[in-house]
């Protein structure tokens, strides 16, 4: 149902006819994110500004229009998805990096800049921006932020949230305020941009960033370790982590996933192994990191790793890293669908998580691969399906929901860097109890009077997503 | 004004009648932290555990009794100061490590525990908790993560807010939820956690503590650099920060500081210079550490340093320490009062604050001290005065008052690791803005609808501070 052309003129007298997109190719366009969830708005509105942003959520609330703020569309848990119709924001024109301010070590940028675009610019002034979703050649850092995304060097480095250091936002009412600065330490009234951060775009528009950036490591190291199957790889993570050693990174993949990997963009893996380890380190001083690689590879030895192989070189190494971010397309062509889990737990719980994990796989006869962030206790099961097939997806609900209770019970939780969005909503009062489900959804409401923003995600209220 | 027999007697049968005190010396002994503030309770209550703290809140929402939580006093905002009378709820009970789990890296502790307590306790196991206040042998865990307290090691490790894995809390209302977990990376719902640390007690009462921790660094160096004067100092340490190198510390000094704490403590302070850096590195390399102190030590003789003292021995650098944290009792000594600032800047605007602070200091006559935290441009000018004479108090309003608004001028904001409390809330619209203080104001009703929690503090409602 298109809207009223009372509400079009008005969006059009908000951002101009160009930056309003009303036709049926272009809302199949945003209609999807990087899961099996889709569901088109009924117009997508193209911001450059924050005071554009304000007036779009004035006009969504006094017409009770629902609205999906989107950066790259690549997100994980249809998080950006417009599940109830409305208005599409998005920011894809709002993607300008406004400063890069060497002194105080931040870029200001807008958050509709690419992750990976961002990082290649920062790195011409000699500094870092860590979190490395794999999607970061696609993903808009806005999304990152939302999301709270991850990636393989977090381990050492943290999550984006600890990279946030103001946020610009426009809340659901229509009040724009500026959270944070550039200064290094806040103590002074609530965190708000905590908050924001990882809200899935629930609580606020996000509509500038400010990002702390590193000086950037010198140098870097990889490895690639086989092992006989992911318990003993596993148990090696929790060595290596226990030791004083912090590698940058260290990635797990089972055996089904490097098969596919392998497939899809040959590298060479170990595909006799059962599973095998991906590590990096970093640092500025060779001598240190290559006598801390061979540290970490006797770990590796005595907990009875196959081989280790160091890269001889930085091609050959992200060649590698290439591979590890290709996992997830490459599960994507081995069967119609796939149902992408983000489980985290204490990293002492990765050898039993693991076990249960293949005795779940078996007893609900579904493909389960697992790959993810082992080092910081982050897996990704996928759990490969048809969607086609009731039957199956009876199964895959099961297996899904024994995989988060087996996280929770553990003493984790439902996501570690993807987000709740629509693909773990059902799950979310297992994750936080009752009573503190009930107090974020009201908090929710307290923002949100009208429930405007993302409405049907991040807590079990309206349409299932499967 | 005492509570009525009926509520004294509801307290006695929450905790008991050894746990509730009432007589006058007890409530003069409840009555104030480390600043010039000073309120008495009704009652001190100390609870023992979560549900005790529930039952207290309860009660005090039933017959609207303000309630103060408190850890041990140290805070220097007034954040724990019974400001509206009512209950004190003292932590001093609730002091157990109840976990250092060396395998996922965390300590779980109640609120009462002394941080330099649970510091000697984590490195028995090879393990490490940096945030380091100045009070952190009186300071209990729950104040600095109620204020979200930094210190000197926090240039390289972050504050304490870095460090908060999960949080058990008791709402305003008495429900009981734990936020977080051991785990690493959450993007499960909204980050409470986040929300509560730095709240000053205002949006919930913490009752348990769930700490990261790193592993302890091997070898650290430490050095006393004199510079003529504070300007061409602060100059130095944008240039450290600039040049990729991290100490774990870079304190600043002036001559004024200096000649304080040499006189209460003497270690052997720069006198004749007008101003002196104190830098630590630290790390597992002892190579690398000593690579990395001479280059420090270049770029400060390059930037104008008289010398360069690299510390001898250990016990020669923790005399130095000790003195450094001796500044704020040695100022104290000087005057009758001191009015402690904690003003937190981008570090490219550390030259221009220290001058215009020297310029405010000249104008208004008075004496400020400056001293903090230079290398995250987390300053703290003190104001001595004597509170006794109305004429001098007039001044100190107005200098503060003007240090406050440059802080905040120069893109930065009115406390970096103290808190509000009391001492700055009426300069809280200027550093937030209206439209957020009153937002923040709002949020805070949504969470304490009776407005029993620290009412008065925080934002510029309720009796002043002066």
């Amino acid at each position: 149902m298109a809207f009223s052309p009372e509400v079009i003129a008005e969006l059009k007298s908000i951002v101009g006819p160009d930056r309003l997109l009303t036709s049926r190719e272009d809302l199949v366009a945003y209609s999807y994110d990087a899961t099996w969830m889709e569901s088109p708005p009924q117009a997508v509105v193209l911001p450059k500004s924050a005071q554009e942003v304000s007036l779009v959520l004035k006009l969504a609330n006094r017409y009770k229009i629902p609205l999906a703020p989107r950066g790259a569309g690549s997100g994980l848990s249809g998080g950006s998805v417009p599940q109830k119709g409305g208005i599409a924001l998005s920011f894809t024109l709002m993607n300008r990096i406004l400063e890069i301010d060497t002194e105080n070590s931040v870029a200001v940028v807008e958050p509709g800049v690419i992750t990976f675009a961002l990082q290649k610019e920062v790195e011409k002034h000699g500094l870092f921006y860590p979190p490395d979703p794999s999607s970061l050649k696609q993903s808009a850092i806005g999304g990152n932020v939302a999301e709270n995304a991850g990636g393989a060097r977090c381990l050492k480095y943290g999550v984006t949230s600890d990279y946030v250091r103001a946020l610009e936002v426009v809340l659901p009412t229509g009040e724009i305020f500026q959270t944070g600065g550039k200064m290094v330490k806040i103590a002074t009234g609530y965190n708000l941009r905590q908050l924001f951060t990882g809200a899935e775009g629930t609580l606020g528009v996000i509509t500038k960033i400010t990002l702390r950036l590193l000086p950037l490591p010198k140098f870097r190291t990889t490895a690639l370790v086989p092992f006989a199957d992911v318990e003993t790889a596993c148990i090696a993570v929790t060595k290596i982590m226990s030791s004083g050693l912090l590698p940058a990174s260290i990635e797990l993949m089972d055996t089904f996933t490097m098969r596919c990997v392998e497939e899809y963009r040959p590298v060479g893996l170990p595909l006799g192994a059962g599973a095998m380890l991906l590590f990096a380190l970093d640092g500025n001083y060779q001598q240190v990191i290559e006598a801390e690689t061979e540290a970490v590879a006797q770990i590796c030895r005595d907990a009875g790793a196959l081989e280790v192989r160091v890269g001889k070189s930085a091609e050959e190494n992200e060649k590698l890293w290439e591979a590890r971010r290709a996992v997830s397309p490459s599960l994507a062509r081995l069967r119609p669908n796939k149902f992408g889990e983000d489980i985290s737990v204490p990293r002492s719980a990765l050898p039993q998580i693991v076990r249960e994990i293949g005795d779940i796989s078996k007893r609900y006869n579904l493909p389960i691969p697992v790959f993810g962030h082992a080092g910081d206790g982050n897996l990704h099961p996928n759990i490969l399906c048809d969607r086609s097939d009731p039957e199956e997806m009876e199964r895959v609900r099961g297996a899904a929901a024994e995989i988060f209770r087996a996280a929770v019970r553990l003493g984790g939780t439902l996501s570690g860097e993807h987000g709740i969005g629509l693909l773990k909503k059902e799950f979310m009062e297992e994750a936080l109890g009752a009573e503190q489900l009930a107090f974020q959804i009201r908090l929710r409401e307290y923002f949100d009077p009208n429930g405007i923003l993302n409405p049907g995600k991040l807590f079990p209220t309206g349409k299932s997503s499967w």
